[in-house]
C-alpha cells in the first residue's frame, strides 16, 4: 500500500485531516514525566494513546530529538516502533527537511525510510531533481517538498518575484513537470493565498500544511484554500497547541480534547464548502 | 577563540586549506575493518591519525552516520570526541544542511553546537533570517549558508534568473546586508565562475567549497576563484578521493599521500597567484 492509499484509509476511518506534530521538548512536557527513565517516549506514548483515533498521521520532527542527542534519538526510534506496532494504519511523516547532493541524499533517504521507517519525509527541492531521485525511488513513500514555509521571513527568498510570480510558484511549475506520483508539497497555512495558488497548481497532490494553532493561521481559510475538489488530499498539522495543551497529570486527556476540537473545526469547513 | 581565529591558526600551522570530509560509508571502507566492534570510528580514527597535520578542518557529513541509525550516530559522537581530545586546534564542520522555522531551528542549533560540539554547521538560508537567528546567536561558531551546490541539477532552481542575475547571487546580496560576523558561504567548486562571483560579493568571508576530486572540479580554477586577496579564507573539501584512496590494510598511509598531494596542489596555485 502506498502513502496515498494509506492516508485515504485513515482519513476515512478517523474522519480526520489532522496531523499531530510530535515536537517533543523536555522543557515543555509536564514536569512529573521527567522523573521517569524515558520522559520523551512516555510523553509521546500518552499523546498517541489519547489521540490515535482522531488523526490521519503523526509527524515527529527529528530536530527535537536530535537536540537531546543519542538519547533523544532513541526515544524517537521507540516512538516510531510503538506507532508501527500499535497503529500500523497511521502514516508517520518524518519532518526532517533534508536536502543534499546525490550520494548524501541516498544516505538521508536510507535513514528516513529504512532506519527510521517513516512513510513520508519532508525535503528541500532546492538542489534540483538529481538530489531528490534517491528519495523518489522509494515509490511507496511520500516525499513532501517544501515550497513556502510558515514563518514571517519566508518571504525574503521564497517570494522573490521571477517573471511575474513568486519564486516558490516558479519552483512549483518545474516540480509539476517531474511526473512522479510520490511527490507531496508543503505550504505554510499562515499563507492561505499562497496555499490556494499551490492547490490550483497541484489539484490532485497531497499537500501538508502547518501553522494552524499557535502560528495563528485561521482554520477556515486554511481549509478552503487547501482541500482538493473532493475535500481531501491535505494534511493539517498542529503541534504545540495540542501536545502542550496542559502540563498536568491529565495532559493526555486535555490534548485529546484539543485535538478533537481542531479535527472537528477542520471538518466543519471541509464539509461546508463542498 | 571564534571559528575564524581557530581556522587562521591551523591554516598557518599545517600550511593547508584542505578539509577532509568524513563521509564514512560502511560499504566503501576497507572490508577488514568490518570485523571490529565500531568500524566507522576505527576508519575515521585511522584517517584522522594519518592526516591531521595536513588539514585545516574535518567535515563529518551527518547523513552518512544517520543512515546507520543510532549506532552510526554513536560513531559520529566518538569521532568528534576523539578529534576534540586529540586535535582540539582543528575545527569541525558538521555538514548537516539544516534549515527550519525558528523553534525547530533552535533545536538544530542546540544539537549541532551543544550536543555534537561542532565549530561550524552548514545550513539553508532559504527560510529567511528568522530561521537562522538561533544559529547565529552562537557567536563563536560559523554558520555556512548554502548558496550554490556542486551537483549538475543545482542549476534548475539556484540559477533561475532574477533581474539579470541568478537567484543564488540575489540571495547572496540579501545575506550580505545581514551584518553577522559568523556567516560563511558554501559554493560548489564545480562552478568556478559562480565561486568567483560569490568571492567578489563576499571579499572577506570564509567560503567552504567542495567538489575538487571525484566531482572533477579543477583545482587550479577553484583556487584562483575562491581565495581572498590574502590567499586565504577558503576551505577546500575533499571526501571520497582521500578517504577511499585504498581499501587495503595500509589505507591510512594511502589517504595521507592523497591528502598531501591535494594540499600541495592547492598551495601551488594559492601562492602562484599572489
Amino acid at each position: 500500500m502506498n502513502f496515498k492509499q494509506k492516508l485515504e484509509k485513515i482519513v476515512k476511518k478517523n474522519n480526520s485531516l489532522l496531523c499531530i506534530g510530535l515536537d517533543t521538548d523536555l522543557e515543555k512536557i509536564p514536569k512529573f514525566l521527567l522523573k521517569g527513565s524515558d520522559p520523551i517516549f512516555s510523553f509521546n506514548k500518552s499523546i498517541i494513546d489519547t489521540t490515535y483515533d482522531l488523526v490521519c498521521c503523526y509527524k515527529p520532527n527529528i530536530a527535537f530529538y536530535e537536540a537531546c542527542g543519542i538519547k533523544g534519538l532513541q526515544s524517537l526510534k521507540k516512538t516510531i516502533e510503538y506507532l508501527k506496532t500499535n497503529h500500523s494504519d497511521t502514516p508517520i511523516i518524518l519532518d526532517a527537511k533534508r536536502g543534499d547532493i546525490g550520494n548524501t541524499a541516498e544516505m538521508y533517504a536510507k535513514s528516513a525510510f529504512e532506519y527510521w521507517g517513516a512513510d513520508a519525509v519532508t525535503a528541500y527541492p532546492n538542489f534540483g531533481l538529481d538530489s531528490l531521485l534517491p528519495f523518489l525511488r522509494y515509490e511507496q513513500k511520500l516525499i513532501i517538498l517544501l515550497l513556502k514555509t510558515s514563518n514571517p521571513d519566508s518571504k525574503t527568498f521564497q517570494d522573490i518575484y521571477v517573471n511575474g510570480e513568486p519564486y516558490f510558484m516558479k519552483m512549483g511549475r518545474v516540480i509539476k513537470k517531474w511526473k512522479y506520483n510520490n511527490i507531496g508539497i508543503f505550504v505554510g497555512a499562515t499563507y492561505p493565498d499562497e496555499l490556494r495558488s499551490v492547490r490550483n497548481l497541484f489539484p490532485k497532490s497531497i499537500i501538508l500544511t502547518a501553522g494552524i494553532g499557535i502560528q495563528n493561521a485561521k482554520i477556515k481559510n486554511a481549509v478552503l484554500a487547501g482541500i482538493d475538489k473532493n475535500g481531501k488530499n491535505v494534511i493539517y498539522n498542529n503541534s504545540r497547541e495540542i501536545i502542550y495543551a496542559s502540563d498536568r497529570d491529565d495532559f493526555g486527556k486535555v490534548s485529546r480534547k484539543k485535538a478533537k476540537e481542531l479535527r472537528d473545526e477542520i471538518n466543519k469547513y471541509r464539509y461546508d464548502c463542498k
